[in-house]
C-alpha cells in the first residue's frame, strides 16, 4: 500500500503518462446509406438474432433497410429491448439463442441494445450456472459470440467499445462488464438516424457523451498533453453542434459530427495513458435504479455537485479546462476552475435539461441514503481517480445535487 | 466524370464529411519495461525472424532485451536494412524466410525497419511471380504474414498503419504499398527508447509525424469539426514538446507525448471522413531518390512551397490553421494564412531543419527536372486533394523550393 502510495505520489508529482494497453478491433462503417453493408459483415452461414428496442426503428425506415440487407439470412427478431436493459427481459432473448442454435447477433439499437447484445454475447458462451455471475461477480468476458450493430442513437459509445451496463429491476442494482471478447465486430454509423430522434433523446447524447469525456478528463493533471487535447476537442466539436442539431436533428452535416463525436469519447482512446474518475456515473446509475431518471439526466445532476466538492483535487484541471473549452483567461486557478462548473451546468440547461434532483422527484431525499446503503453494502470504499470518494462523500455530494 | 465533379463541388459548398471504413486492429502496448510482452503476443510455435537496421539496437540495450524476450522462440536475425529499405536487401531476407519456413516476423526498429517487414509480410505470402509487381502494380494486401514491432525510432506511425514505403536504388524509385493484412499483431512503444535517438533523427521524427498531419489536414475545408480539432492538437502537443525533446530526450514524461504524437498522427484516425492531399509526400519522396535526403527533411523543403503556390485552394484551412494552432488573431484571411506558413518554416528551421534544397545539394537544379520526367513517365496526372496539380505544377513547387 505505501509502495502504491509513493507510486501515485510520484506519478502526481512528475506528471507521468500512465503505461496502457490500446486495441479497438471494431470496423466502422460511417455514413449515407451504409446499412445494407450488413450482408457483407455478416457470415454467409450465420443464424442471426436482431435484436431492437421499442419498436422506434419500425417508424423510420431503418428497419426496413436492415430486413433487406439481412434478406439472405436466418434471421430471428428479438424486439423490446427497454431502456435499461433488464436482465429478465434478456434472459428469454439467451433462451431463444440457445435452443435456435443462433451464432450470430445484430443489435439494432442505441446503447440499451446494445448493451444488452454485448451481455447475450458473453452469456451465450458462458459455462457458469447462473449467467448473473458474470455481473455479479465481475466476469471478464474474453470470448464473446460474434456480434454487429446498426447504431440509431448517438450517445453512449457501446458501438465501438468492450463494456455495457445491465439492469435488473428484481434487484434494484445496474452492474458493469466488459472484456475484450465483446468489442462489436462491424457497427453501421449512418447518420440519417439522427434525423427522426426526439430532443429529449438528443439532449441525452449530447450529455452523456459529454460527461464521457469529462470522467476521464477531469482528474488531477497527469501531464497527457495528446489525450487533454484530443477530450477538449471532443467537447468543443459537441458544444459547436448542440444549438443546431437540437434545432434541426435532421441536417446531415451537423449529425456528422454528433455521431462521431460520441462514438470517439468512450471509444477507449482518451483514457489511455491517464487516470479516470467515474464517479459521476457511479453514481448516476443508482439515480436511474432509483427514480428511473434518463441516465445521461443522472449524470447532469450529478456532474456539477461533483466537482464542486471534490473541488481542491480537481482545480488545476478545471481550470485548463476554463481556459480551452470556455476560453475563460481572467482571474486565479479557482476563480476559473468555478466559472468552468457554472458554464458547464448552464449547458446542460441550455440543451432543456434540469440538473437538480429536486426537479425530477418529490422523494428527492430517498437518494442519498439509498445510494449510501447500496454502496457499504457492496463493500465499496471509495471511488474517483484517488480512490478515496468514500460512501460518507457520496451521501454530501448527492445531498449537494437535490 | 460529370457527376464526379458535381458531387465534389456539393461536397465543397456543403462542408460534408465523407462517408468512411475504419478498422485498425493493432494492439498497443505504451509504457516502460514493455518489451518482455513480446513473449505473451507471439504465438508458441512461432519461427520468428526478427529484423533491425544497422545496430543502433545492439549498443542502447534493446537488442538484449528483445533477444531475452524471444529465448523460448525459434529465431532467426536479419540485420543491416537501411534508412528507405531496400528492396534488393529485402529479397535476401525474404528467400530466408521460405527457406527457413519462418511464420512470424518481428520488426525492432523505426519507419524503415517496419516498412521493410511489412513488405516481407506481403511478399511471403504473396503467389506472383515477381514481388516488385506488389508495389509496382499497386497490389493491394488483404493477408499478410503475422508480424509485431518493438518501436525504436518515433516519426513514420508505421508501427500502428497497414502503409508501406519501400525503395529499388537500381530503377531510383520509392513506392508505396498497404492493405488491411499489413496492420501490425502489436506494437510495442517504450519512450524509453527515445533517449538514446541523436538530436537529427528527433527532429527528422517531430517534422514527419507534423507534416503526416498537415498532409490530412490541409485541404479546402471539409467541416470535420472533430478530425480538425485532432489533428490541431496532435501538432500543438509536438509544437509543445519539441523544445524539451530536442534538450532533453531521456526526459521520460516528453518521451512519452513524443512516441504517441507521432502514432496517432497517422494511424487513420485523422484522415477518416476528410479529403486528404500527400502532394509533400508525393515530391519529397523523389528528393530521397535523387538526393539521398533525409524523408523528413524532404517535407521540410516542400511544404512550404506547396502551401505558398496552392494558396487560394488552401487559405481558409491555412487560416484555421493560424487561429488554432498558432493563435494568430489579427489579419485578414489572407495574412493570417501567409503568416502560419511562415510560422511553420520557422518551426522547422528552429529544429536545425533546413527548407531549401541547395543546402542540401549543389546539384538542386536536376531536382524540377527528374521530377518531372518521373511523374510524367508513371503517367501522374495530378495529385493532392483536388487531383489538380500537374507535373508541371509540380515543377513550379520545386522551384521554389530551391
Amino acid at each position: 500500500m505505501k509502495n502504491n502510495l509513493q507510486y501515485f505520489a510520484l506519478l502526481f508529482k512528475k506528471k507521468i503518462m500512465l503505461n496502457f494497453e490500446f486495441k479497438n478491433p471494431t470496423k466502422i462503417h460511417f455514413g449515407k446509406g451504409l446499412i445494407a453493408k450488413i450482408a457483407d459483415e455478416i457470415p454467409a452461414d450465420a443464424k442471426v438474432m436482431m435484436l431492437y428496442g421499442g419498436g422506434s426503428i419500425k417508424t423510420n425506415g431503418i428497419y426496413e433497410q436492415v430486413k433487406a440487407a439481412l434478406k439472405n439470412f436466418e434471421v430471428i427478431e428479438f424486439g423490446g429491448i427497454p431502456a435499461n436493459p433488464e436482465y429478465d427481459v434478456l434472459i428469454k432473448a439467451l433462451n431463444i439463442i440457445k435452443s435456435e442454435k443462433i451464432n450470430y447477433l445484430l443489435a439494432v439499437g442505441g446503447g440499451s441494445v446494445i448493451d444488452g447484445t454485448k451481455f447475450l454475447s458473453s452469456a451465450a458462451l458462458y459455462n457458469g450456472e447462473n449467467p448473473w455471475d458474470i455481473l455479479q461477480k465481475g466476469i471478464r468476458t474474453e470470448v464473446g459470440m460474434p456480434f454487429g450493430v446498426v447504431l440509431t442513437l448517438p450517445a453512449t459509445g457501446s458501438e465501438m467499445n468492450s463494456g455495457a451496463v445491465i439492469s435488473r429491476a428484481e434487484n434494484k442494482q445496474k452492474l458493469g462488464m466488459g472484456g475484450p471478447g465483446l468489442f462489436p465486430q462491424f457497427s453501421i454509423l449512418d447518420p440519417q438516424v439522427v434525423a427522426s430522434i426526439p430532443p429529449r433523446q438528443i439532449a441525452n447524447g449530447i450529455v452523456d457523451a459529454y460527461t464521457h469525456v469529462l470522467e476521464q478528463y477531469m482528474t488531477y493533471p497527469i501531464g497527457a498533453l495528446l489525450q487533454d487535447r484530443i477530450s477538449e476537442s471532443i467537447m468543443q466539436t459537441l458544444m459547436e453542434i448542440a444549438p443546431s442539431i437540437m434545432k434541426n436533428p435532421a441536417e446531415y452535416d451537423t449529425a456528422c459530427e454528433f455521431m462521431w463525436s460520441c462514438t470517439m469519447a468512450l471509444n477507449g482512446l482518451i483514457q489511455k495513458g491517464v487516470p479516470t474518475d467515474w464517479t459521476v456515473h457511479a453514481i448516476g446509475h443508482e439515480l436511474t435504479v432509483l427514480y428511473g431518471i434518463d441516465h445521461a439526466r443522472t449524470l447532469a445532476i450529478i456532474a456539477p455537485s461533483h466537482y464542486r466538492y471534490n473541488f481542491e483535487s480537481k482545480k488545476e484541471k478545471l481550470a485548463q479546462y476554463a481556459e480551452r473549452v470556455w476560453k475563460i483567461n481572467e482571474g486565479t486557478t479557482e476563480e476559473k476552475a468555478y466559472a468552468a462548473i457554472n458554464k458547464m451546468e448552464a449547458f446542460f440547461h441550455s440543451l432543456g435539461m434540469e440538473t437538480k434532483l429536486s426537479k425530477y422527484s418529490e422523494n428527492y431525499r430517498d437518494a442519498a441514503p439509498f445510494i449510501f446503503k447500496t454502496f457499504t453494502e457492496r463493500g465499496m470504499t471509495g471511488i474517483g481517480e484517488h480512490k478515496n470518494i468514500s460512501p460518507d462523500d457520496v451521501v454530501k455530494i448527492v445531498e449537494m445535487s437535490y
